[in-house]
């Protein structure tokens, strides 16, 4: 497999330097801060950089290593390749531009270097790529010009396999900023000339480390085998499959290089396979960071809803019934306990309208007293639950229904409102409670229906193997 | 009409109290601090509060007076309206609960309440909401727990009229916060007992200071009325209808004791009259918002997509044509203007990924150049734009593409990417240009698909005309 890829013995920077305002400085840069073997800076005009001694080409290393990052112009692969070889390099991972990506020419420099660096035995990443974070081992072989990943990536189950620069970049800090996903590998893929989405699949499928698998893809090279892999296991998929439309399929190809095909196609067989289809970008990273926190699912049940107001409620209750999920019919015994929760005059229904409840016992008691009842009810497979933060609350209650959510084994997906600083402190009480939180309600409907069907199909799946 | 609610000549405030927990507190403190007419508290255990006489009763206070608000229990309402019509009361907005939403009880007494205003030239808002807020004139009259508001608003185009407490105070000022939306009349009708949607609709669609009509709504009383007003006016309106489903409109009845009536009866019907019909909270928001930066459209062109990343580009054309709205052919002009913000090497194509132009030229310089060649181009009718917010940037070219905007009267959307604290930076200077920004790209396409179904639509019920 292509484990020295993610545990490499020694790397060297092809492309190394020391300003700041060049990729090649932050590949050492980012290496320095995380990966714990050799590093070795490859740069004719430097003796050192960052305090590690730099070579003049690869040849000077004095002793072999498992990989390279290669960081200068695209014309001097193949040279680069050779030389790899002589130093026992297994894999290279491409992050410059200039390839199939800019027309023939680059496609015959790429397909060139390809079928070198495979009668050489190296592999190739990339190119056109920003390399990878792995959360758990702290190697980032990325040329991204930010060291706030060192702060902002926990390690946790999601790995990523995407096929554009920004996902893994500055979109990604935005939503390691965000919190509540742990990390498992990130791996941008560019042209993807020879490691692509397929084999990486295969890979986090057997990673110990990867519970959940988010991919951004224009293109899908072996699709056969992708979906194979998909069905064969329980992780949970989730595909944004770009280059769909006539447009976006163009644009793929200018992109990547990848030629889509079509959307028809691939949504059977996505559905088939058990794979979640998305369409944006932040639902990817939301179904990832939902699916990262929810790992199981009791069929046989509907949705249940409380909220913070009436009106949360009834878009709730819309929502979740056109995506299929019409509301739980609550137990009677389960009415009787929230009942006992609210003032004498006031009759609750479902969806649950808290306000009131709160009004007279507080959130605390409320919420905790009210998710317990609606967890318990066999008639209940999943709780959306609207929360408000506010000044005068604490957030401990939610650590509660976290814990009730493990003991009912039962999803729960968390819409909020409130001022900004407070959303975010209670979102992050929610997230680390393991109640995942979504900033629209539409998209806490779109996760419960894409954990039933997850589940469902692997239910299904496994009875038929 | 019914503008002594929006610039009443003297307010009584019945069920003022001095405790800051209580909402008759919050009234009086919201009243001061915008109304600049009298305000008379009535209870009588205080003869103060906050610094105003306070009134044991309705009939001691020494003058005549338009409005009163309530917000004591349900029962005392009819006596409340005997002492009012002694005052020459006009109006009364019911911010207590215990009406129609609790049973035939509530239900009976409002009904009589009803018939008794009327008696007597009484118009009753309300009960069981908040009240209003005045983005122009400052009055604030709702038990709104927070003063936040006097900040947080400005005077603008958009109006609200909303069945949903949260709609009007816990979301509002999230919404308000996020910035980028400026306030005509945010609208709290609760059971709609007799001021209703559509009599406050024609208010809006009459009142100059509003320009942009956004409803959240769990029933319409006057249906044909309502469509009859929207078809007749250019100012947008938006509308979420919720209670669409068996379980949703259940929940409304117990809400607002709303009788839904049927989805697909509402969807065409909205069609009919160039109603945008939304699904969800932040959506509606959205839209407003958006709208409030749009004012013209001309038809017959496609959009245009510019962004700082290939991905972001294929994603943007997948949404859009999945809307119907395939890329426009830019024209070779456009694309040769394009080209000169390029390396030699990289030929641009459609979507515009500006990021190796902006690599080489800088964002100011390559955003205003490919925004002017595209804004340009007759192919075009609108234009969705990634930035991304970062640290070495400036934000004023952002004020350019405003000005382009307006020079070539063609809707923009932005998506955005980057650190929230840039990000909000960015997204403020924006919104201040006339750019308004979106969370997801999916919501940039769902509003683009608005503004041309809502000024296709305008165009032509205008030529029926």
């Amino acid at each position: 497999m292509i484990d020295y890829f993610f545990h490499p013995n020694g790397v060297a920077v092809i492309g190394a330097t020391d300003s700041n305002l060049k990729g090649g400085f932050h590949i050492v840069r980012n290496a320095l801060a995380g990966y714990t073997g050799k590093i070795y800076p490859v740069n004719p005009k430097y003796s050192e950089i960052l305090g590690l001694a730099c070579y003049p080409d690869i040849d000077s290393i004095p002793e072999n290593f498992d990989m390279a990052v290669y960081f200068i112009p695209a014309k001097f692969l193949p040279e680069t390749i050779r030389a790899c070889a002589r130093k026992g390099v297994k894999g290279i991972i491409i992050q410059s531009a200039g390839f199939s990506e800019v027309g023939t020419e680059g496609k015959k420099l790429q397909d060139e270097s390809v079928a070198l660096a495979r009668v050489l035995g190296i592999r190739l990443w990339g190119p056109n790529c920003m390399g990878y974070l792995d959360g758990h081992t702290r190697n980032v072989f990325s040329f991204m010009y930010t060291d706030r990943w060192t702060t902002l990536m926990e390690p946790g189950p999601v790995s990523m396999i995407v096929q554009s620069g920004m996902l893994s970049a500055g979109f990604l800090i935005m939503i390691l900023e965000r919190g509540g996903m742990g990390v498992s590998k990130v791996c941008s893929i560019g042209n993807k000339c020879d490691v692509h989405e397929t084999e990486l699949l295969e890979y986090m499928i057997n990673d110990p480390e990867t519970g959940v698998i988010a991919c951004y893809l224009e293109s899908i090279i072996d699709g056969r085998r992708f979906l194979e892999l998909a069905r064969s296991t329980d992780k949970p998929i989730i595909v944004l499959k770009a280059g769909r439309s006539g447009s976006g399929a163009k644009a793929a190809m200018s992109h990547t290089a990848s030629l889509s095909g079509s959307d028809a196609v691939y949504n059977g067989a996505f559905r088939q396979a058990g794979i979640v289809q998305v369409y944006d970008l932040h639902e990817l990273m939301d179904m990832a960071r939902g699916f990262s926190k929810t790992h199981s699912y009791r069929p046989g049940g509907r949705p249940a809803v409380m909220t913070f107001s009436g009106g949360a409620g009834i878009v709730t209750a819309d929502l979740l019934e056109e995506r299929g999920l019409p509301l739980a019919d609550l137990a009677p015994e389960t009415m009787a306990s929230i009942k006992k929760l609210f003032p004498a005059w006031m009759e609750p229904s479902h969806p649950v309208d808290l306000w009131p409840a709160v009004e007279q016992n507080g959130a605390s008691k409320v919420y905790i007293g009210a998710a317990e009842a609606i967890l318990k009810d066999p008639a209940v497979d999943s709780l959306v639950m609207e929360t408000f933060a506010w000044e005068f609350g604490k957030t401990d209650y939610l650590n509660v229904i976290g814990e009730l959510k493990k003991k009912y084994d039962k999803p729960i997906a968390v819409w909020q409102i409130g001022r900004h600083e407070l959303h975010v402190k209670y979102r992050a009480a929610c997230e680390a409670a393991g109640l995942p939180v979504f900033e629209e309600i539409s998209r806490c409907a779109a996760f419960l229906h894409a954990v039933k069907r997850h589940f469902s199909k692997k239910t299904a799946l496994r009875a038929r193997s």
